[in-house]
């Protein structure tokens, strides 16, 4: 997989297409606007299979909430002005809102009302899915503006025993064993935190289901954050713990700022090492790395105790890291086509990088005589540049069967991608023996 | 053990007051000296257990003294006046000197006098247990003053085949794992070094006596350094290996300078690691730490190899790092009230945190949903104070059953006594497991 | 072995002698000046055994290449004249010359002439083992003086089946458990890189042959470069795995500049421990440490996968890392009698350590009495000089069972050959045990 060129520009031209299509959605952790947005990524994945778990269901700790559904919401004022109207912004309406139609004078409004007094321009994003509330988010501007007396505020939503849903699109490789990519779809319309994550993984699925040799099957899971991911893995522990050998958590990924690694639990999984690799090569080390303690999404869940998946998170601006997370003004300019590519490109390589990690072992006692193999020169003088020969002997020399590409590459100082075509060409010419050989 | 409060200041006058009372006595290896001290201890540890040991035993590699007893010493200076006298300070006799009743001129007692130059007003501590010498100790500003002459020196001492005594206290706990606390008790008037460590191991027992709920047996010993250890750890050898879990010993812990913490020989065992995280986070790791190479008590035997139990040193200021060490500068002033109570509440933590250092386990896959059990903000807004239920499910996502206390605390980084409270709650409610438990 | 003096200037002096003997000879990795280097070091080592393997067999990946003679090498000018002579320097043929008597003009000629310009004064050692090519190394000095005009190269050379040889010297010692020494002798004329190995590699074999008491079996070899270490190993592989403890690869150990150490594959064998901890007491730490990717000696084929022998290299200044490397600049003033006795004496350190590092374990519980045993002042005073009971206290207590000497030493920080004599002494008093003794 690791000697073809791939289109990345063009890719985030078109993820950044999905992602605006998919902007006005309201999403919640359950409802229509969940069904519509995994309804628009299967015209790209056809495959892609929508489940339903019921309201009332219980996983693990938790239950599955009713299902919310909004129709309108708005706030008049003294004067009978929509001053606050869901039809604008989905943020006004604080997620997951009970219904309401109610009178009630400035002072006793501002207990529903949030705002963010230290950014005057922006709606905040928030939710209470636990606790029945009610409440508008607006800008400080706004609020400040409020005149007093009495207003109306109304909520036409519902909440209702209906549905949990979530995304799984699968793609089998020559063995079970399986790589996870998960990413959530309970934002609403926010860019980075979160279009973004779904977007690259739709875009890296479509990628990986070109490559019939790939040796993992490959698992996606579009699912509503926290509890959309304890159903997931509440329905297939077992699994997961039998197969999985790297999984990633994708968000915030589309941005053109920094790149992102947060560590798993166990911190030097294979998904880690894979992403610590391919994150400091392809940025120069230039990333910024978080530990566990600085976890926020679903690896929460992947990494839980008992649960134990080898999973970690790549990013590029992490959620919270930046000032317009999670609120209005992480918008579709926030995000663009070639952060998006950034990120696809990050995640694809690790990848290929995964899929071409094996043990590696030399076939032979001694050095091999590379001469004879036109791999060497065959005149021994001092002024020679031998850098290339130098990393293909280095190569050999750590191949002893104790040592993953990853470990190799590490060791000798080298992108392990760019060790991937001679690797190759040593297994064929029989030189190295992979641990899918016997040795 | 944890939420509750200790008067540690009210404790501190109390120690003071027993290393006044004890400070006159004139103690050594063996003798009248130590069984006084004792006496004076049992009246507060009622069931301490003085132990009796005959000389000539054989203790490993070495045997136990002849007892040493001293009534009287004095030098008479040309004009027959009493210039040294044992009745101003116990420190003026070589500790275990032979009988003497001898007259000679100055140039041949120099040979049996000890000051220090560099303190010309310091006595000088100074003993030979093992070969028989015969001396006196006294400040270099007196030895300058000393006239020519013949000069009288006269020893009541006897060397006699007597006892050496030690002092045993033994609380039971629920289980028959013991924590050993160690201290000494053959120095004469000095008070750091050492009346510091009795007095605050006498505060502890009696702490610990408190506690019906203790999980782990104590056990006080009360030991002539060196040789006292070694009678007592040939005794108990066996005991001590099959049932000690930590064990510390207790010296120059009653100044007010520093802290100190000083390695067992395997330098991380669960004392090593208590003791550490109990002064890190009491000094705010301002604290000094000093390897085995720097040892000079009785951890020289309970580490020593084939003996290997799991003791560390707690000290106040390390004994041989402060300019008074083994002289009559080392006096009730040197101590006080607060420097011992300071001293007894790191220990005493120490042995707080021992009782709750369990393995934890999380009782449930994924995080459990701590909103529903009243443990989290039902309302997800960015500017929440976060901090405590942060913690709180930091805590928890380490509770992987492989990790104690200490281990979790110090990966969250938060002082694992002050998650004690909070551990004892969860444990409750069941959300968490310990090891004592199934999991 | 540890306590006898060794007249290491004198041994230097006879070094620098039998050098100056083999520099004239024209060595290749075949041939005459191999077999010439051999017999002269039999001389030093009567029972020196020299193997013969045949062209055209196969080690490992390799096959041994034809033998090459080579009677004279001249460059005749458009005037006739003798510009170049193998009489001269034997660097001037390229090595392994095909034979040649060809007219050809300047422009041609050049393709076959190697100098260096950033070096005008040097004639480069350039070889062509595994394809044949003829040519001339000369000065580029002598190069720029060459006019234009038809040249005569004669090159009086036969490549030919015959057969490659190596020097095998063994001494056996209390136990078939062996340590290996390796140099390599298919130089022509250069004395750093490489007549300091052989000379020292014999000097190090004759001092270990006055050891009666050895515990160690020792095996010297003396091949050509790669392909006679390739031959050597493939003929012995079992036995070496079997019963080699340490090895060292001895070059580029002749000159007065730098110590340097090259680190096995493995990095931390006994091998490399020796030398390490031998260099950093020898040279005040003041010594030069290579990893194995900086290898470029025959440590490539012990420590290669499969072969996995602990092997690692002690040098003065390394091969590439002095100017003179690879031409007739690294001539007899390059090297020296001191720098080859340096070089001597921290190999014969080396083995000195090996021969005395064992694993020991104190024969007593608790510490013993030294005051009984003579080795502890029986007086106990604050300013008494505890130094070397201070060491010596310190070196029992860590004679756990679980240490070597080297380990202990580290561990205290102490020269572990300036405590082999007291580890000797406490051994012959039985209050210590070696892991040879059972404990």
């Amino acid at each position: 997989m690791a000697d073809r060129t791939f289109d990345y520009p063009n890719l985030g031209n078109e993820m950044y297409r999905w992602a605006t299509d998919l902007y006005p959605i309201c999403r919640s952790l359950t409802g229509q606007g969940v069904r519509e947005t995994l309804n628009y990524l299967s015209q790209e994945l056809t495959a892609l299979k929508i489940m339903s778990v019921p309201s009332g269901t219980h996983v693990f700790d938790w239950t599955i909430p009713k299902e919310w559904a909004i129709e309108d919401a708005y706030l008049l004022d003294p004067n009978g002005q929509k001053v606050i109207s869901f039809e604008t912004s989905n943020l006004h309406v604080l997620n997951y809102s009970m219904p309401i139609d109610i009178e009630l004078p400035l002072d006793e409004l501002n207990n529903h009302l949030y705002s963010i007094p230290d950014m005057p321009t922006a709606i905040p994003y928030v939710t209470s899915y636990y606790a029945e509330r009610w409440g508008f988010c607006l800008s400080q501007e706004q609020r400040d503006s409020l005149q007093d007396g009495l207003y109306r505020a109304v909520i036409k939503s519902q909440l209702f025993d209906g549905e949990l849903n979530y995304g799984e699109f699968f793609i089998p490789g020559l063995t079970d064993k399986e790589v996870l990519i998960s990413t959530y779809i309970c934002h609403p319309s926010m860019a980075n935190n979160e279009l973004s994550g779904p977007v690259v993984t739709t875009a890296l699925a479509k990628l990986i289901e070109q490559f019939p040799d790939r040796y993992y099957s490959y698992r996606f899971v579009f699912v509503p954050e926290t509890i959309g991911a304890i159903t997931f893995i509440s329905e297939n522990l077992a699994h997961l713990k039998a197969k999985l050998v790297a999984g990633f958590v994708l968000t915030c990924i589309g941005d053109d700022r920094n790149y992102s690694y947060l560590a798993s639990r166990e911190e030097n999984t294979l998904a880690d090492r894979v992403a610590k690799h391919v994150l400091y090569h392809h940025t120069k080390n230039n990333f910024k790395s978080f530990t566990f303690l600085d976890r926020g999404s679903d690896e929460r869940q992947y990494c839980a105790p008992g649960v134990d998946l080898p999973v970690c998170s790549i990013m590029r601006t992490k959620y919270g890291e930046f000032p317009e997370y999670h609120t209005s003004l992480d918008d579709l300019n926030l995000i663009s086509a070639t952060g998006l590519a950034g990120g696809l490109e990050v995640v694809h390589k690790s990848v290929q990088l995964l899929e071409s990690n094996k043990f590696y072992k030399v076939s032979v006692y001694c050095e091999p005589q590379l001469g004879k193999r036109g791999l060497y020169p065959t005149l021994s003088k001092m002024d020679e540049d031998y850098t290339d020969a130098r990393t293909l002997i280095n190569l050999i020399t750590y191949c002893d069967g104790k040592r993953d590409l990853i470990g190799i590459a590490e060791k000798i100082g080298i992108n392990a991608l760019a060790l991937i075509p001679t690797v190759d060409r040593l297994v064929s010419e029989g030189l190295l023996l992979s641990n899918e050989q016997a040795f």
